[in-house]
């Protein structure tokens, strides 16, 4: 390793805005940063709640690119931005866009620059729920492998299903694409100078989780695509064959983007990824660490050698993907549709009486403080054999088995259940659905022996966190890094830029220390045990009720 | 029938307080009335709500009483109150008292005055959970049929369950004690000067529901209650054979109770009963009718002819009494552990958060308005199928097959889910609950074509009932007697009094009318049809997981 100070930059893409992360190579410590909200998002542009219709201009990335980077080389000296050596790119994912034969979001022409069906398909937009059904009904019927690696069911929030959705729907838009493209690609190929779509590096992750990419087969076959729409097939001569992992180097910074940008040309780009399996490597994921994005939802990461699992198949988690997190590695996704979400709801339920009263300060403090003092009151009581039990599928269910239709159940009320006690089941229902994701990828062969956590409840919510690691009976670290996902992009472009010859490498020197321990409390332990047998069992009879 | 003016009077003794209603014996109108609350129980005297222990003191009855008729006959002429002819308890049940050998509870002894375990044990006293447990597990390894009749399970409510926790736990009395009685046979026999225990008039409803007497067997064998206890076979000699319906004459009022009651002595007094049965005949019960008495929890009463039952045993009730209700009939006792109480606790529920605001008059209307807006929001939607489905056990399950260690259930949760949603799935949890004693009625051939309804919920709820109505799809009458428990003793009384040949005839002259009836709309019809399928699953799995 040089000793000469070197900085990499993570830019991470969210939804609502982009954040620059400018970290020491060596050590990881973050150096500068800078944050900037999409400008036409924030208006509430081009999307409609209603029907789910969630669109972003590529102008919002690239002037919200542009001045977070701005913002956070501000920060240096001219001799520390010299010494950045390398970029890498996570966004969301699956954000896909219709291109041009440059490889360019159609919403970039004159012609289309209004048109929402032109600018990237959020991955939240859930306007082709029709067509993923399409997909999944045509993959059944033809004993399709597609989904294999991708859980079993394909989503309305992916690519396919989006892009199908558009072509179906807007004629203009059909005549005028052709190919499509991810926004963590997309964004690579802009300052490399290269998206043209049939050159262009591509994601493994993006292309493993959410296009059926598998390195046996490719894409899906021109066959199936034209069945579903015969324009779907005439992309795909436009598309990819072989995809890469991250850390890999997809080219140079440009001259014309080192001037936009204000940083140098010629440094290392990587190959990016979607933000979660990003988090995971800021997170310092490793075989055998459940890695945890803890927030409104949860997004589990796992990774096990590739020779361990072979041609296994992971049955009922989101997907399974070789190199999608750490190249030589299969990386794994799962996760929870609803965790801080239910306590959110939960709070909105007990807050509804409010609305009948007058808008104090007393007032705006108790909904401020609601689940605090839920909290206070839930930590006076300890679970036992007769407590409550909910089941955590108020926004269906991720994993085991994705399903959108099953519905959340809150059991074992009395006549004496409080508040409280509803938000403590609420909090434990959630670690129990966290259990039975880690029970279930143990069952199939899968080692997990602690968590590593990330995401605002692993850092805001102990009393969730100490359930968490009580219910789940195993060590929880939460990572003190608030930018894990630009953390982890900052590393593998630590690898592209030849700083370390592989990111567990980067993980090593770059990672962030953890700023909390939680350690199951073995009575507690064995109280959750009897509950959660309890949970199982709701959870069996969910689907007759939903 | 005569023409000349006759009143009755129905006293009801309820849980806090005795009422005394002067009824018009050829019309049922209502002449005079006089509401007493029990001096010592409104103190909290004898009580420990912590080990559930709820006692009266006998002197708390006869004050109140003499208290109440005082003020329904001030409200009457000397002329008028002369004309009274009759008179009839209803009291709570099984709410028994051990007795000395004249048959007057121990506490209106001085050496007892103030043992708790020396006064009534009211209805709701839960101190006997063991001894209960005890009776059923004998009668299981015995194989004995005294539960056919009873539903199955006797209760730690019942009075043999009572008075083996007494003499189980307190010696004094139990070397003491020469009999037990019940109230409402208590209060029959001093008024008419018989309280001595092997001649006092015994009422069948009392005898048959709570005390596991029947035609066939009598009182529970000596054998098998010396078993329990050789004390419980020592009284044995000291209680019954025989039992009387209500509207027999047990007897004439005393001089001494005409003097300090200030009405007429000599005047018939009818056998008692246990309040719901004659609440029921109060709302005008008939065959085919269910007359439910429907409040913090309901009380479900039905006739059938005795003939046309003969022998068979409806299973999974609360109990089945020939004459119980309408001599000649067969009485059905039912009913729902919680039914107001469900509503009372989700607006505790949600009024959680507001103990942190300041007591302001507008909290105070919010907390007493609260039913009200949740209603007025839930009247704003429709049921559909995807509604949240609740099932009603947050107090376990009286009817059918009673337990009281099932839970409450809420199902169906999304995070759109509102309070008023809940609330909604609350109210229609409590009518599922409602349904399912009548289908299980009727899957055992009982006729059920409409229902009775009294009780606070029937009158000041009519979102509930109209859901009760579309969910049973069944027209619901609303009776309008305030006091319909006091208005059935005071039928009794007539027929004791010889006004009527027997209580069809005082039904059909004194009745009360109906001030609502709630119509079944035919679109909610259907999707209660099909929500209701699903509290079935929902019922059918609880055992699983309470």
């Amino acid at each position: 390793m040089e000793t000469k100070q070197k900085y990499v930059i993570g830019l991470d893409f969210g939804t609502d805005s982009c954040r620059a992360l400018v970290v020491d190579a060596h050590t990881g410590a973050e150096k500068a940063t800078g944050v900037c909200f999409y400008p036409r998002w924030k208006k509430g542009l081009y999307c409609d709640p209603q029907t789910n219709r969630y669109r972003q201009h590529p102008l919002d990335y690239i002037e919200a690119m542009t001045e977070a980077v701005h913002t956070a080389v501000k920060q240096m000296s001219a001799g520390e931005v010299s010494a950045i050596c390398g970029l890498c790119f996570d966004t969301t994912g699956s954000t896909p866009a219709l291109t041009d034969a440059n490889g360019n979001p159609l919403a970039l022409t004159p012609e289309f620059a209004e048109d929402p069906d032109a600018m990237f398909v959020l991955w939240k937009d859930h306007t082709a729920v029709n067509e993923a059904e399409q997909i999944n009904s045509l993959i059944k019927e033809r004993g399709l492998d597609y989904l294999m690696y991708e859980g079993g069911t394909y989503s309305s929030e992916w690519v396919w299903s989006k892009v199908l959705h558009i072509i179906n729907t807007n004629l203009n838009i059909k005549n005028a694409a052709y190919s499509w493209v991810e926004h963590c690609d997309w964004m690579t190929g802009l300052v490399t100078g290269n998206t043209v779509p049939e050159k262009m590096y591509r994601s493994r992750c993006a292309a493993g989780h959410k296009a059926m990419w598998h390195a046996r087969w490719g894409l899906p076959s021109a066959e199936f695509l034209a069945e579903l729409n015969p324009q779907l097939a005439a992309f795909l001569p436009h598309l990819y064959k072989e995809t890469h992992t991250s850390g890999v180097n997809a080219g140079q910074l440009t001259e014309e983007w080192a001037g936009r940008l204000g940083i140098p040309a010629g440094i290392a780009v990587s190959v990016g990824a979607i933000d979660a399996h990003m988090g995971a490597v800021g997170a310092s994921i490793a075989p055998g660490v459940l890695t945890r994005i803890i927030g409104t939802s949860t997004c589990d990461i796992m990774v096990a050698d590739a020779a361990e699992i072979g041609d296994r198949c992971i049955q009922g988690i989101c997907g399974q993907v070789d190199g999608s997190v750490l190249p030589g590695y299969i990386g794994f996704e799962a996760g929870q549709s609803a965790f801080g979400d239910i306590y959110a709801w939960f709070k909105r339920v007990l807050a509804w009486p409010l609305q009948f009263l007058p808008d104090t300060a007393d007032k705006q403090k108790l909904l401020d403080d609601m689940l605090v003092k839920l909290t206070d009151a839930a930590l006076q009581s300890e679970p036992t054999e007769i407590s409550p039990v909910a089941l955590d599928w108020m926004n269906g269910r991720r994993t085991p088995d994705a399903d959108q239709n099953v519905k959340g159940v809150i059991a074992g009320l009395t006549l004496g259940t409080t508040a409280p006690d509803i938000y403590r089941a609420l909090v434990e229902a959630t670690a129990y659905g966290s259990r039975r994701i880690a029970d279930h990828m143990r069952a199939q062969g899968l080692r997990i022996d602690s968590v590593n956590a990330i995401g605002g409840i692993s850092k805001k919510a102990p009393f969730v966190m100490q359930t968490l690691a009580d219910v789940m009976n195993m060590p929880i670290r939460v990572i003190r890094s608030e930018q894990a996902c630009a953390l982890g992009a900052a590393m593998f472009a630590a690898v592209a830029a030849g700083v370390y010859a592989n990111v567990s490498d980067a993980i090593r020197h770059m990672g962030s220390d953890v700023e909390a321990e939680y350690i199951p409390d073995p009575k507690r332990v064995e109280v959750y045990d009897g509950l959660y047998k309890k949970y199982l069992k709701l959870a069996g009879l969910s689907d007759e009720i939903s």
